[in-house]
């Protein structure tokens, strides 16, 4: 399957206020995150990030770096680059995440 | 710099038709693709390839497969494939291009 309608498919849901849809590649990943408010996120891993907001609005750190990301905003996270995402507003944030080499735990 | 306001930075010219906005990771890239009506491609490259449309429209195929792409739409292709994108609206389309590993010719 080579196109997915995303706004065909239900987002499932990967832990609470944490919702995922995505495709995966043979090397990288491309998957439409939905957060909550609340949501709050602390970690590295050795998978390069880039990402695009879509909608709403979220706050990044990405090493000792604070930004608060809106729609049209991009962002690159190194591998192995300590990096949180935080959502303060009601309303929830919608961004696109790329993943190289592929999560297995975002795959849809 | 790890975060790009796309819509603060202006779309650079990559050739009649064709305009983009970027970041380039190590193994990475994501790109955000502006194509005005009439654009029509047809060619394969290594680089792995996943996207997202952003607004408007665009047809594509993928090897033998074809799709109309619309905001919401996902897609996949692998490396090596041979693929096209082809503009008939009079609006343009603005779509999220990620390759990996990254091309040259989009770094911004």
């Amino acid at each position: 399957m080579t196109v997915i309608n995303f706004s065909k498919i239900n987002y499932k849901k990967k832990r609470d206020r944490v919702y995922y849809k995505s495709v995966t590649g043979k090397d990288s990943q491309i998957c439409l995150m939905k957060l909550e408010k609340g949501e709050k996120t602390d970690h590295s891993h050795e998978n390069e990030q880039l990402g695009y907001v879509v909608s709403g609005e979220v706050d990044v750190f990405i090493g000792n770096e604070t930004y608060t990301l809106k729609p049209g905003d991009a962002y690159y996270i190194p591998g192995n680059t300590r990096h949180g995402f935080h959502v303060k507003t009601e309303n929830p944030v919608e961004y696109i995440e790329v993943f190289t080499p592929p999560k297995p735990d975002n795959v849809y």
